[in-house]
């Protein structure tokens, strides 16, 4: 075993599961509200897992940051994306130039906004940035391998890869962020995320494979194929996260999983966005399921295979409206429901305070 | 016929549809968004609807309102809700306080919020919230008369509630607010909810009842039985929205009709909460669908029949989160993703200027 896949062990070894001591003191505090019991549904339950995470009544998301993994695909060669490959490194630096969907979004949330270079073919140089800590340069390497071929990485690097991931996170974490978004940006990823869902949700690749960000008909077939091709020449095992990873997956869900299993370990809930967000989250939960109570689905995507995903780690999302951006657009949105379930959690007065009649 | 009535065929004769010309000039800037086409799904349809209200690719939400219509129901003598009649005056005084879901997530939004006696049983007199026109009292009656025993209210009566809450939003409208969110408290008054609902959508009483703030399995029954009797005793004309709203409404619902009359008369968007919000949008519809494209749904509730009165109305929901609390506070939450869709629209580079390479 590789000195990285001993670290994500460790790691993934020493996740707490959530204290049901202070979820059922939130749950408590929820029922003197003042309202018809639970009358804000969903938002109770957001509320309380985050104070179950942090262990208080006084629940604080002040400072949020979105992390953006972004990484190329050498399955792109088989004709899976209706994009060019060097979108991947012109997204990137337009979110580091402020003028992408995750940059307004994060920007209505108050977020920090964080790339991490963790495979893309481009150079990305930006020493300015790098400085200031808002772009990280982690090339695993110069794109995977066409997975279609053979395995998209080796499992040193997929183990690097989420291990960069988990650091990143750690990093913010101790600067202080309380809630983490993950995004991603990888022309050709839905392929990927595909075949790992079809992998670790015992699905199959014609229903886990979508248009992505928009492939016509003739697209749609080659990317079924690919991720069947994928699936019978690397065979990856489904009792081993790090070997799907490395055989179908990319460096920025290796990325997003470590992320994951940062939330999880540091105990602060992380909000992951859509289809390959949630495709590093079930790597991250193949290597811990320790990982689920400290997740947020922000939407569900309308990527078909989505919902598959968020059933199987037995999330519901908060979002639902036909997004299919990726970047950690859906995350964001989400993240201002999260906000209101903690506003509401904290500001709203009980009953007693209020001298109204609870019911008869 | 009234002068009340008179008032408002004339606004419902005056509402215009929306331009054309200005929603597809709308779409035209979505197709040129940075991302796959039409990549953030509903949020695009919310930001074109909007510019096509405000004639205008710059639109702006800045000054939102929420209006909170208050009053109480003669049906409560039949044993429908879980919570004591005193209740509704409580909580209009807690609103005012500032300690409500409406007041925290209206606060989120940095909306202002208004709220309207239009016949709460209790006295409300606060001189100073008067003055500073965060109160209105528009007492129509001391509650409605019992709607499982004949009509709720006088025609006229229902006439001028949905007058008053047109000319409540005028005045708004007139200093400046772009955005109006309807609200309602009423103890009791999912019940005239349900009953608008089976007549306006042409529904039945067990599919269109539930459980409201709460009521057990015996009070859901007496619910449904009110619900019946009160349609068997009062015939309400489905063709005659006046009419429904006579026999089987509240003061409040009337007053939510006449807020959505205004924002299609004025040209505004409004966005409807929860089941009391929708039946008054219902009310409101009779009197012109004219008021459909104005409106945005806030939420979809808990409670059964409100996905039907939206199917009804031809709206998809923002939000479903389960939620059932009134007051508004589905809409408030929506008016953070419509916040969120204008920013998308407004602050997202082009492919063109980002300088990104398009589809293949």
């Amino acid at each position: 075993m590789t000195a990285y896949e001993n670290k994500l062990e460790t790691i993934a070894r020493d996740i707490q599961p959530l204290d049901p001591i202070w979820l059922a003191k939130a749950r408590e505090r929820t029922a003197q509200l003042l309202m018809p019991t639970r009358a804000l549904g969903r938002l109770h339950d957001i509320s309380e897992q985050i104070c179950a995470i942090q262990k208080t009544l006084q629940p604080s998301l002040d400072r949020k940051a979105f992390v953006v993994m972004a990484g190329d695909h050498g399955v792109t060669a088989e004709g899976v994306s209706a994009y060019p490959q060097e979108v991947t490194g012109s997204m990137v630096r337009t979110f580091l130039a402020g003028g992408a969907g995750i940059n307004v979004l994060a920007a209505q949330i108050q977020a920090d906004m964080i790339v991490v270079d963790m495979g893309v073919i481009s150079d990305l140089s930006f020493p300015e940035l790098e400085t200031e800590n808002r772009l990280f340069i982690h090339k695993i390497a110069r794109g995977t391998f066409n997975l279609a071929q053979g395995p998209a990485m080796t499992r040193e690097q997929a183990a690097q890869s989420v291990y960069t991931g988990f650091q990143i996170a750690t990093r913010l974490f101790e600067k202080g962020v309380h809630i983490l978004g993950t995004g991603d940006m990888g022309i050709g990823n839905t392929t990927p995320a595909a075949a790992i869902g079809v992998v670790l949700c015992n699905s199959s690749p014609e229903a886990m494979t979508g248009r992505g960000a928009g492939v016509d008909d003739a697209g749609l077939i080659r990317k079924i194929k690919a991720v069947q091709n994928g699936l019978n020449i690397n065979r990856p095992d489904p009792r081993d996260g790090l070997d799907v990873l490395s055989k179908v997956g990319g460096f920025e869900i290796g990325g997003i999983a470590g992320l994951v299993l940062a939330g999880a370990f540091h105990q602060r809930p992380v909000v992951i966005d859509g289809f390959i967000s949630t495709a590093g989250a079930l790597i991250a939960n193949s290597l811990s399921p320790g990982v689920r109570p400290y997740l947020l689905a922000g939407h569900c995507s309308k990527e078909p295979g989505h919902g598959l995903m968020l059933k199987h780690l037995g999330l519901a999302s908060i979002l639902d409206l036909g997004m299919g951006l990726g970047e950690g657009a859906g995350g964001a949105l989400a993240m201002n429901i999260i906000e209101g379930a903690l506003r509401i959690f904290k500001n709203m007065l009980t009953f007693e305070q209020a001298g109204v009649a609870n019911k008869e």
